[in-house]
């Protein structure tokens, strides 16, 4: 408590080299507060409660919809029955995409019905839908390299598959397909984009994700059909066969809207001013029940707050659950929020979306003499089976743009995301995908992580960028 | 040799009880053969290629529909490739069951859209769909004893669950709520009924499957919502919630059609006359490519007779490979087999119908003479790692209804279904859901089963029925 006192944010800024010759430390009394908080964790059951909440009282809660206000007042509902304070949603308009009806189907060598979806920001087809024969890529960069006419009038589709990894890597590999893939089978002529899913599993459900267009080519309509029927596409055209292809499907674009940010906080104390923010998004996208993504992690931040909150102890920073409205296509919340609290310090932006898999290591973004800090919170996290990664980390979507954007200090907890792909942007993404064993843990790493940041006796950032 | 020749039908039945008394043996250079067979269905590849060939070339094949009209043409094609000889399709007329649109949605207290099929038979909603609140059972011997007026004017809710078994038991004590659901909840006036997929899966899919109707009741719409959906009615359930449903569906009855028995043979020498009869269906529901259901049947029997035809050793009776048609909804190509062919001896009839899972067990319906020649099978059998069941085994669907109306000595060599009901009778029902690995074991096991029954020095029949 004495060090705590002699070391505020001021007297920090004037001793920061002694301080950092002498290694910033946490208060022996705050290292024990972890450490009871991770004990605790292990034992929460507030983050499957919450879970379950959200996906049989709301699902689908697409940005900008009614199922995504009424996900907004069921979480305003949670996070006041928690005991967090301040608890309130923030509108912000927004021009939303919406998906209407749509099929697809092999016409030729023999008819086979398809499992599609629309990709997210796509244009619809023509009235009546449109039927062409398949200009066939084995991947994404076979279709940036081909200079020949092949993809002209055609249906580009791109067999592009989806690595399964432990980190996302697999992902971030195959997603380009999925975003840029209009823009490339347009400046070569077809008439429209289908992909493989961007997914890991075999099953009959399509994975749709958000694309995007340029003004210098035509906007063709995007989807994607299931592995399964990839699978089958594949082996069509391996006999040497051209298939053709029939697809009709509607969408709506800038429609006007209004999505939501959703904040609740365990007030701090003399550090009040000082936001912790650990975040999830509120929003999913329409085809599921948005369970691991980002039910998941609205569930691990909910839950570690309240573990902080009912701990007793109150943090010298404000430790803030942010809940960010339009992840999936815009990120207009995340936006919103860092106009309107670009201004107020913040010690820390981190958020938990990638499902609700263990988490096996933990990064971070600080300044150099907040280092010993970010260690000191990674040997919390050991005993979790929570390997300490680099100084160079993200922050998770909304996170890692607020971060890039106001130059706020970040950590990531990776999760296992294994399967996080298996289900992943489609309807299969519902309860029953989650594992509810690895849950307390991520909720005790957050809880430690967020408490030891909110007691931090030097500033986390600038970090590094 | 000589005491094949010595030993022909008409001796055997004279001398029977000496023979009974020796024990019927087969020639030492049948087993040889057998053993030779084995070894060489354990190197096959044929059966991955006709499965491979049949989901990609043309999938989908509910009876009576273009699709397994081509379905029949493929496997004429396919048969005659492969050396088998007397290749035809035989024209069976029938009234089909044909599915339209449909969708279903809870609409209280959450709206939620759910994956839905209607059940095969089932009468589709009134135009514009009916909505109702649910009457929910845990499962259908809760319905069943229900003498209360709960389900009046409601939809009737089976939340029957499906136990994963490696035999199949647990689908045969989930079925009935498929079967005769609809007549339990119309005898107590409800206007639909809803059950939980009978599968074993968690996968967003709806599992469809024949159902009927009862004259004395009215005929009430029926279907099914995935396992999810249905997990999501029951947490709502428990949270003392009477969820609203809002259905809608087309369906088309007695529609006139065609269906097809594919019929192939390796033909006999002195008993050409006795038939073994090796069978799958051609049929499959509407919904997949019918890879599990009955792809792999119709892969496993065609590979196992193309091993026998290609050894070279002509068989004593005729070996038959038949492709029933319409197993799904009726049985009307095993019935006009049954009426073709009723008059025709048969020596075996078998069907391999529960996917394409390793084998463990086989069983014998023949009279107690020849059951020293089934044990004797069984002895083949066991290096692949088949157990030898009793003698009141069963046949697949198509070969019991023709074992019991013809009295015909079947065999059954049982597969490891605990997989096969994540699938079944769903759009998942593709391809990639078959581990090729098992494949060849299940050839070898029907080319020495069919090969050896073929051999016999006895007949197998009457079976003890």
């Amino acid at each position: 408590m004495r060090r705590r006192c002699l070391l505020g944010a001021a007297a920090l800024a004037a001793f920061a080299p002694a301080v950092r010759a002498q290694a910033a430390r946490f208060a022996e009394e705050d290292l024990r507060h972890a450490e009871a908080l991770r004990a605790a964790g292990l034992a929460d059951t507030e983050a499957w409660r919450l879970l379950e909440g959200i996906t049989t009282e709301v699902g689908a809660r697409p940005a900008g919809s009614a199922a995504e206000a009424r996900a907004a007042q069921w979480a305003v509902a949670a996070f006041t029955r928690l005991g967090l304070s301040n608890v309130r949603a923030e509108a912000v308009p927004l021009k939303i995409w919406q998906r209407g009806p749509g099929s697809a189907r092999l016409v030729a060598p023999a008819p086979h019905p398809l499992v599609m979806a629309a990709l997210g920001n796509s244009v619809g087809t023509p009235p009546g839908g449109l039927e062409a024969a398949i200009a066939w890529y084995p991947d994404f960069a076979a279709l940036k390299a081909d200079g020949s006419d092949k993809a002209k009038g055609r249906i580009v589709f791109i067999d592009q598959k989806t690595e399964r990894t432990k980190d996302g890597s697999g992902y971030g590999r195959a997603v380009g397909a999925r975003f840029s893939g209009a823009v490339e089978a347009a400046k070569r002529g077809a008439v429209a984009l289908a992909i493989r899913s961007i997914g890991t599993d075999r099953d009959r459900v399509a994975h749709t994700g958000a694309m995007g267009y340029d003004i210098s080519v035509p906007r063709i309509p995007a989807f994607a059909v299931s592995v399964p029927d990839a699978e089958l596409v594949a082996r069509l055209v391996a006999r040497g066969e051209t298939p053709r292809l029939a697809v009709a499907f509607e969408t709506r674009s800038d429609v006007e809207a209004t999505t939501h940010n959703v904040i609740a906080e365990v007030p701090g104390t003399d550090l009040a001013h000082e936001i912790v923010a650990i975040g999830a998004h509120l929003d999913s996208w329409d085809l599921g029940q948005g369970a691991v993504d980002d039910g998941a992690g609205i569930a691990i931040v909910g839950a570690a707050a309240a573990q902080i909150a009912r701990a007793g102890r109150r943090p010298r920073r404000t430790i803030r659950v942010v809940l960010w409205g339009n992840e999936e296509n815009g990120f207009d919340g995340a936006r919103a929020y860092g106009d309107r609290y670009g201004a107020v310090p913040h010690q820390l932006v981190a958020e938990s979306d990638f499902g609700a898999g263990r988490l096996w290591r933990f990064s971070s973004r600080v300044q150099a003499a907040a280092l010993p800090l970010a260690d000191a919170i990674g040997q919390v996290l050991a005993p979790l089976g929570i390997e300490r990664g680099d100084n160079a980390g993200g922050a998770g979507p909304d996170a890692a743009l607020l971060m890039r954007r106001h130059k706020w200090p970040a950590m990531l907890l990776f999760q296992d995301g294994s399967n996080y792909f298996d289900v992943h942007h489609t309807e299969n993404d519902t309860l029953e995908k989650v594992d509810p064993a690895p849950l307390p843990q991520n909720v005790a790493a957050w809880a430690v992580m967020a408490w030891l940041a909110a007691q931090s006796p030097l500033p986390f950032g600038p970090p590094p960028l």
